[in-house]
């Protein structure tokens, strides 16, 4: 491609409303356009990044059995109102009328739409399992559309769907489609972890996201270095220390603590360190009271709250609602005689003695409250934050935290919806059974825009090998003398016969436009063509990702490529 | 691919609502299903098919020098509303509201968000031309979706857009996808035709619509054998003898023609030739009353009479329309004395002498009529329908009609959606100029339906081998005998490292199942391996397209396929 034909309109300023450097980096090379707010144009060299996302995902989809199809956008509303989510999905599902006035929506995800054709086509035992996947826009009307890629209402998705006659099916299809992911992934050239995901309603250790590690990510991870725990910080699950402590329980004693509402005052008052005290939150979970304890120094997770609950709302209970039900202020609230409330305790809790909590009463505490002798201890959950430096629950070593963007995310769906859908099949005993779902998407624009969070400086894009949009740009330094661009033109087309994709940027710009094109772009390897190398046969290699500058002979300049491509690719 | 594992339900019953052969055969074959009127899903064969037609349209396009993008298919109305289609495209235009209220349309073609596009980051000539396309879902919301894949709410198109500095740069363009399209159809293995077709509103002879032969074909079609003429007959141009008429003039004579409304009984009754009558058919154009005039065996083509006047709505006239203009009932019209209404009359009816016209009185007709003398012919042009039979207007020789179904057009566009849109450009001297467009589609699964409607049997689909879901099916005749399976298993392995796109069946089914599944899907190459010919060491191959049927030595199969399929590659 000639870079004076090359639809690439850069841009030297930040526009304003891109808040993230992907979003920034899209814009101002020219590979991004917004059309509405969260609807955007891929421009050529964007689509050329997401063909080679798509195409890596094309293959290792079929090399783990899946076959593609392609599902209609548009969905009618029966099937929605068959499932149930026409009702519940809200504002996000956008909906629309056809000329007679009949309702549809733009799909979001496409259980509802794949599990009514297979529930349709498949009667027999024999026609499973079946792996079916498409890649296709998907809608999500967004309240506030942001971050370009990451949040818009247009985007473009990978989704599987997995169907098996039972569990240790569905077993086998979720890890294929974990080490597919983990290939696609790797083969994009991309630093990320599998981790643990919250499941939310369904229950279960059976969702994994597939984070790309990146500073600027919303997620945060929490993995070990040792071994292969990862978890998304809303579900990683704390080591327990079952090491019952040494101490002899002491009578509880009730103190006068004057403006000690916060654990700082407290301990700094009491002279007590933090971890020998006990933390009391309080909750509204749908409209009940609920009570929870940590250990001082600990941090509350509130999604383990509200799955040990099993709530659909839960809000920290208000200083109204406090009283109302321990009579006291916060900041002196604590477990001791409490009657009638859902007390639930943090798992290493059990294991303390003679902490400090609060007596239910304003300005005073009480010392040497013990776990089981003071407060029941029948309800025990895991339900605190993990931090990086605590130790690793699979393998004890130390853990570390880590930021991430979630670019996919595998799913077992069990019979939820060929329930609702009714998806059976018959057995080999001729006995009607539920077929067993699974379902595993991955955000191809997502993907990109996370590859590019991953990798970039100040300049630009740093694209890795496999899904840059071209490979090399070759740089003539003036467009005015002929012998750079014969050599410039020669070497082009001599990278493209050996199949390298090349850009030859022969527009009438100054040098340091081009450099800072080539650079925003984001190109792997820029070759110059400059009047004092030229002279001498020769050409300057820049390798983007290093930065590292090589004059090499011009014959010489091809091989070196492709060795180079063979190491990264 | 294992046909147990494959996801083709075939079907034995034709589906009630298929009307034509290609939505029949997609359907009974397991590659298409309904969601929704007019909304489809691709099961995996048929995505396998629309894949390599994608292929090969990016290829051409590709190497015409295009780039592809992706635009959103959730276009907001302002776009359509600068332009002033989202007043008149109807209800066609599939409209929508986000959660905030505002308006969207699904995009039926992309001429305004390109346009918008191209017009906010191209400023200077040196940027053009650029020709940018995509392929994407497509909407339209018919009244009465029908035909399957020929007539849905949901397609998938090719679309490209070009942009170029002039005329010239247009007429370039549009050569290039003259090329493309022909090379793109060839390339499909289909027996096509590009024809001048309609340009509607816009005028001239800058449209064409690539039309793929097809007896059920909706379009008519008139060529010429002898040389590259072709057109639709909705334009088709008639041939002119300027030979005139070597009679002389006779007098105006009225007769008594009792009973001779139609044109048959007058001509029975007078003992005249059609070809000595003159046909006059009055129309309302736009609430204006309008005479036609063609010789007497002529049949009317609306669409010209409609581009000569530059009417929106042309209607025949109603009786009493026609009483309240000329004060005669319909059968014995013509335009001796008719004075303040516009007669058009057809190119070839100034060289004709002493015609039988109706004489505007109930019962009488009038022998003699002469044009020029008796009427004027001051309003002259081609407005009737070329059949076969007739003389070329290129060359002469005699034309042929066909049936079709149009698969591509490609179209100038000029400069009516960079004026409304404002796609403006500064030339060499600073000068601001509107840049000239043109528009090109091509209708993906319209030509997978057209191939279908044009290579099939009473068996069903005979795939082109370029577009075939896959090239060959190995059909052991049954999954009992170890050896036919070992066989048939060996061929298949064989046959994908030899890169050939191959199926074994291996389903538990009776030979007659797989053999008619086979015949439908219609796989090019069967390759049967049963008990009598693997005694010799042979297997069966049959070449759908022929159905002859040869026996081939096994290690000699994969040879004769590979040598096949480079000839009608």
């Amino acid at each position: 491609m000639k870079a004076s034909q090359m639809f690439a309109p850069t841009l030297r300023e930040v526009p304003a409303e891109a808040e993230i450097v992907s979003h920034q980096l899209l814009m101002r090379s020219g590979m991004l356009r917004k059309t509405a707010s969260g609807v955007y144009t891929y421009m050529p060299l964007a689509w050329r990044t997401m063909k080679k996302i798509m195409d890596i995902i094309r293959e290792e989809m079929d090399a783990a059995g899946c076959q593609e199809l392609m599902l209609p956008i548009v969905h009618p509303a029966e099937l929605w109102q068959q499932s149930g989510r026409w009702q519940v999905y809200g504002d996000e599902l956008w909906r629309l009328k056809d000329r007679h006035g009949r309702d549809f929506c733009l799909g979001p995800t496409h259980e509802e739409v794949i599990t009514d054709l297979v529930s349709g086509d498949v009667k027999s035992y024999k026609q499973l399992p079946l792996r079916l996947y498409q890649i296709q826009n998907k809608y999500r009307d967004e309240r506030r559309p942001r971050f370009g890629l990451m949040r818009g209402r247009e985007f473009i998705m990978k989704d599987m769907y997995s169907f098996d006659r039972d569990e240790e099916g569905l077993d086998e299809s979720y890890r294929l489609m974990h080490q597919a992911y983990t290939n696609i992934f790797t083969r994009c050239g991309l630093d990320f972890r599998p981790v643990a995901a919250d499941s939310g309603a369904i229950g279960g250790d059976t969702s994994q996201e597939f984070m790309v590690l990146a500073e600027s990510g919303e997620a945060g991870i929490i993995y070990c270095s040792s071994c292969t725990y990862a978890a998304s910080t809303e579900i990683a699950a704390a080591y327990l220390d079952k090491t019952p402590s040494q101490e002899i329980p002491e009578d509880l004693e009730e103190v006068y603590t004057p403006d000690c509402k916060t654990m700082e005052a407290l301990t700094a008052f009491l002279g007590v360190p933090l971890e020998k005290t006990l933390k009391t939150l309080c909750y509204m979970a749908d409209e009940k009271f609920v009570m929870v304890l940590l250990r001082g120094d600990r941090m509350v997770n509130e999604i383990k709250v509200k799955n040990r609950i099993g709530c659909l709302e839960l809000n920290m209970a208000g200083d109204e609602e406090i009283r109302q039900h321990l009579g006291s202020p916060a900041g002196y609230l604590g477990p001791v005689g409490v009657k009638n409330i859902r007390i639930i305790v943090d798992q290493e809790v059990p294991y303390l003695a003679n902490l400090v909590g609060g007596a239910n009463k304003d300005q005073y505490h009480l010392r040497n409250v013990n776990p089981g002798r003071d407060f029941p201890i029948d309800d025990v959950a895991d339900v605190r934050l993990v931090e990086a430096g605590e130790l690793c629950p699979q393998c004890q070593q130390e853990l570390a935290f880590a930021r991430g963007i979630e670019a996919g995310q595998i799913f077992k769906l069990g019979t939820k919806y060929s329930e609702s859908m009714g998806a059976k099949y018959l057995d080999d005993n001729g006995k009607e059974q539920l077929m067993v779902m699974g379902c595993y998407g991955i955000g191809v624009g997502r993907t990109m825009a996370a590859a590019i969070e991953q990798n970039h400086d100040q300049d630009g894009i740093v694209w890795p090998l496999a899904i840059a949009p071209y490979h090399v740009v070759v740089v003539p330094v003036s467009d005015k003398d002929p012998d750079q661009m014969a050599a410039a033109e020669k070497l082009y087309q001599e990278l493209t016969r050996a199949r390298v994709e090349a850009v030859l940027d022969d527009r009438k710009e100054r040098p340091g436009v081009k450099f800072k094109d080539a650079d925003l772009i984001g190109y792997p390897f820029r070759v110059t063509i400059g009047p004092k190398a030229l002279a001498e046969g020769k050409g300057e290699v820049k390798l983007r990702s290093v930065g590292k500058v090589e004059m090499v002979a011009l014959d010489e300049i091809v091989p070196l490529i492709l060795e180079k491509m063979k190491k990264h690719m």
